[in-house]
């Protein structure tokens, strides 16, 4: 019998550039600006910079750049670092059929390995693919009861995608492959109930390090199990349980069509927050565009997202910037009062906001009792005057949990908002221009020069 | 209500060096020399030397010795690197009330970290018994189920050992403690289906370099959930479930009696391969000595040791001397054949050795069907001639789990056999001597020198 971990890697190397179709074409650009956005702001977060003052962290010799510094180090340090840059603000991409964040367990892994190996944009492009694919097949089988166990699938799952891009750029076999993703299944960690704090990125930096660690290790010859995933001590019966999981799922229909071209719904975040918190977040902005509402006219406040989207963000008290990211009640509130949700909302006391605690205070957050829909919810508001609001999302929303996709020009404004805090202005319109034209780079290290800050900076 | 993180932490910080009993004392001596032992020999095997060639492996700066070695680097990148060579060759000590390997959790992380704060003998022993009690505290609370499901406890349940004593070493408050705790439990990994191959000792390098990055990390500031073990989904629930552990258990009772003094059943191998095979290894021998018994004179075997110690060592066809240290089949018919179980007979290609191979295939190895103790187990021989000699084991053996305490003589004699491969004999008496009076080190830094290989070895 063909191990899944081999019947895995044979689907990874099976995928050719020019197989892409155009929809993943684009939407891998987009994700290459949205996620070096992400960590060219997220660098500059306490989480990442107390990271660089731990003794031995980043302080090895290599080739490979942390984004937005002008430092390198080791690939594997640059990644750690780069990943929990990418996923501080909570501000990266997100998909349905991995329940988590794919990109920031790919780009921030890959662009370093990349570095060192003078990869090419293509081989960029298809590592991503591919890897994007790998979570979202394996995030197939093993969901939704993986998700609500408490596992962080960013982590748990992205980490085989991580291995299954970087056993592309590093062009290793399929034995060499399936015996990595077989270590990485012994890697695989995180947990839900660190979210709001640090370690929740952390989880992403950690979980590279370690998918690009177990894919050296493979090429390397070192050992571990192909039937790592099957085996009655394995992934699936460990971390999942047995009778909670599809094999089928993770092994049909690779490919057809691609997950990242739009089979996974994936969708770039507006707001610098819980992905969960988005479909109420624009509900609430809506109803308060459309019927003018201020937070001093504004009642009371019901939410009533799916009930998979609460046991990690029902905190009506956050203490931190970081715990309001995964305050259902702070972002509902935030999005009612000021229409809009941004970073800045997520720093220094603006969870503290008195208009906002004060509309927390009349604001309800309970599940849904009637939404089949994974991302549905309903926000309903009764104003002073006793008139009733409500809005409802039904279906999952196409490309974004908010509901819409993202446009060039908001793309554009996010690259410049999030990018300027680490680069110059100036720079930023070749770095954005690059970054969507990924597929056409001769050399990643040509990209990266670009990502660079000015010595001494 | 005060998190369990935080009481296991205050727990932690309230040992005193004066409070640990001659017996504790005594382990604790034998236990560094046991695993520095393993650790001067492990360093040889391909395993330590692969991860060696890995790029940004060991490659930092540094004040940590890799031991048996002369290479310096990074705290974390020494820990994960001896610890990978502790374990190489499953020849380290384990304990009961952890189901695992304790000591190889601790002092290979602890000794580079107290050479980078020049921490004393006593500082070193107080670190390493409370982290063996953390251990194995946590393991009294989770276990069974948490064995039996599939983790690696050495590596689930010893990275809060490592944590603790890492808290001592470098003096980390109760809050910090508790913090790290929690970030560590979104460390947590490792699964038995790598059992057999490099990766299970990679499980203890990759856990104590965790471990000692999350004492790090939470001294610097970062942040993590102390309420991660509690939490619905946190460590508990979700590497158990609920209904499956039992926080009384972790909280009460420590050190009265000390775990490592005795009460949590610890022991020294006396056999290079995994500890479930060596209760039967001990029956094997007894058999062979009593009755004189040669590996021809034998028709048939019957091997039933407790259900638990088999579906991780049923393994009647190792392919690698590192799967045969796994193979209970292999373990036992090697055990009849020499009357001994040695370094060599999991090196090239002693695992093919034909007298061997001919006796697995007379030896059947099942659950025993009325076995209650965990480490008992019952050996039947049949001899060509038709007679039948039986060994059975029904107490957990003291101080050892192939029956007997490891004398002072076998001590320096596996110290000696061990330690050669890395170092010149000449030096050993005194890193022996040095080992045995640890709690009287002024500075771990002079015990490091000892274990330094000379340049250009």
């Amino acid at each position: 019998m063909t191990s899944l971990a081999t019947q895995i890697a044979e689907r990874i190397h099976a995928l050719r550039f020019e197989d892409i179709d155009p929809a993943a074409l684009d939407w891998t650009a987009s994700a290459f600006v949205d996620t070096v956005a992400c960590t060219l702001a997220g660098i500059q977060e306490d989480g990442p910079q107390i990271l660089l003052r731990v003794p031995g962290i980043a302080t090895s010799p290599g080739p490979a750049l942390i984004l937005g510094t002008n430092r390198r180090t080791s690939v594997l340090d640059a990644a750690l670092v780069n990943g929990v840059a990418s996923h501080a603000l909570d501000y990266d991409d997100v998909v349905g059929s991995m329940g988590g964040h794919p990109s920031v367990m790919l780009i921030p892994a890959l662009l370093p390995l990349g570095e060192m190996l003078g990869s090419t944009g293509q081989d960029l492009v298809t590592a991503y693919v591919a890897g994007f694919e790998t979570v979202c097949r394996i995030g197939r089988g093993v969901h939704h009861h993986h998700y609500e166990k408490g596992w962080h699938p960013t982590a748990t799952l992205g980490i085989f995608g991580t291995v299954a891009g970087a056993a592309r750029l590093l062009h290793l076999s399929i034995e060499h492959t399936a015996i990595a993703l077989g270590m990485a299944a012994s890697f695989a960690a995180g947990l839900k109930a660190n979210f709001g704090t640090m370690t929740k990125p952390l989880h992403v930096g950690h979980g590279i390090r370690d998918g690009l660690f177990a894919a050296l290790m493979a090429k390397e010859g070192f050992t571990a199990s192909p039937g790592a995933f099957e085996h009655k001590q394995g992934f699936l019966d460990v971390f999942n349980g047995p009778g909670t999981y599809d094999t089928g799922r993770i092994l049909d229909g690779w490919y057809s069509p691609i997950e990242c071209g739009g089979a996974g719904d994936p969708g770039l975040k507006p707001y610098p927050c819980c992905g969960s918190t988005h479909p109420s977040i624009g509900r609430a902005i809506d109803l308060a565009t459309r019927h003018d509402l201020t937070a001093d006219r504004i009642a009371s406040v019901t939410v009533m997202p799916h009930h998979r989207r609460l046991p990690h963000t029902d905190n009506p008290n956050p203490r931190t910037p970081l715990a309001a990211k995964f305050s259902m009640q702070y972002c509902v509130a935030r999005a009612l009062t000021d229409r809009s949700v941004k970073l800045s909302d997520f720093e220094g006391d603006a969870p503290y906001d008195p208009t906002v605690r004060a509309l927390m205070q009349r604001l309800d957050a309970h599940p849904h009792p009637d939404m089949p829909e994974d991302w549905g919810t309903e926000v309903i508001v009764v104003t002073t005057d006793g008139q009733r609001f409500a809005s409802r999302l039904d279906d999952y929303p196409s490309r974004g949990p908010a509901g819409d996709p993202m446009t060039h020009a908001e793309l554009w404004t996010k690259f410049v908002d999030c990018g300027e805090r680490s680069l110059p202005r100036a720079g930023l319109q070749v770095a954005f221009d690059s970054l969507m034209g990924i597929a056409a780079l001769t050399n990643v290290r040509d990209l990266t020069a670009l990502l660079r800050a000015p010595t001494g900076a």
